[in-house]
């Protein structure tokens, strides 16, 4: 995505305290806390501009949401979409996917949401693939036990690779489409990336993998 | 595929004993000594008229191949490619698929390939498919340790089944295309079907599998 420069995106995000997580590492371990209801927490890595997790967060008021992204000046328009439909059960967090270890701890996260993910076609850049063995580590170490990822793209090389290493990692697959948009799949809600592309007549991939406990 | 009654088949398989191989259950556990050299063994089950494993063959003079082929007015079009080209590291089976478990003992098959494999897309079929996982027992248990399935496909639906089938076995995946007459890989030997089926424009699916030994 090519980003605009907000220079006012930093203080927007501070101001609206309460659908913006400041400081997650203090919630490490309590997140119930943080929502109107103790319910499962799901999170979207790489949120954008917030389509999918309202959308979510709507559909499901059983569960709680939070959307993760790095970038202030794309997560700011998610933010005012938030305040907009103003949901007890979504929240957004400004912060490095990497280091979601450090907000949460194991049993935190009751699913993980990957959905159009940077592919870093380069071979040289594998490792900065949200769905490279490193990151599925990280995965792991916050979930449930048995927990998922859920994943879905237009990147054919990106889903091939993906569907490698979810397999090598040990990870059980459990469901998978390859043209998302004509199966029987119902309930999907789109991102912002997805209504675009897809209406241009590109493929969705989506797949349900599963951490397997030794 | 349309089959043709062919009522001198049965015969004209019977005659050619070099090529065709008659009472297999007497081999088993000693398959090097059908062929003119004791060299690993591939086997494609359901090799239709041919063309892929008499290709392979060819290819690969250092590997055996048996094509299995369960209807006779079909298989004896391979028979007819085979004297054509009379390889000696290539011969035919006219054997149920399901039953290979008294015609190889573990460790006689070091690959199992199959190629667009009928999808019996109705779910009352399912165990018909030959990716289900009653036959991937099968294929296990004639295996070499690690031994790997290479399969291909037009049929999405029968893809998309047969990657969580394999996953659900604990089988690892280390390869997959999503379109393979347009992707990277090198020495890809057609079957007639994929030559047809391609030209007009459906896409192949490719997978590599592997059994995880315990």
């Amino acid at each position: 995505m090519r980003l605009r420069n907000k220079p006012w995106a930093k203080d927007k995000l501070r101001e609206y305290s309460n659908f913006v997580i400041h400081e997650p590492e203090q919630h490490r371990g309590k997140w119930g806390q943080v929502f109107e209801k103790d319910q499962p927490l799901h999170i979207e890595i790489g949120t954008g501009k917030g389509q999918f997790i309202t959308g979510m967060a709507k559909a499901n008021p059983d569960i709680n949401y939070i959307g993760i992204e790095l970038q202030e000046s794309v997560i700011v328009s998610a933010l005012d979409r938030l305040i907009e439909v103003d949901l007890p059960n979504c929240k957004l967090m400004n912060v490095n996917g990497a280091e979601l270890a450090k907000y949460f701890e194991s049993g935190d996260v009751s699913r993980v949401y990957l959905n159009f993910s940077d592919p870093w076609p380069k071979t040289r850049h594998e490792k900065r693939r949200l769905t490279f063995k490193s990151f599925l580590e990280v995965y792991e170490s916050i979930l449930v036990k048995n927990g998922e990822i859920h994943f879905k793209t237009d990147n054919q090389g990106l889903f091939e690779y993906s569907l490698v290493s979810f397999s090598h990692y040990g990870m059980k697959l459990n469901y998978v489409s390859l043209d998302l948009h004509n199966s029987e799949y119902e309930g999907n809600i789109m991102t912002e990336y997805e209504e675009k592309f897809s209406s241009r007549g590109s493929r969705i991939y989506r797949c349900e993998v599963q951490f397997i406990a030794e």
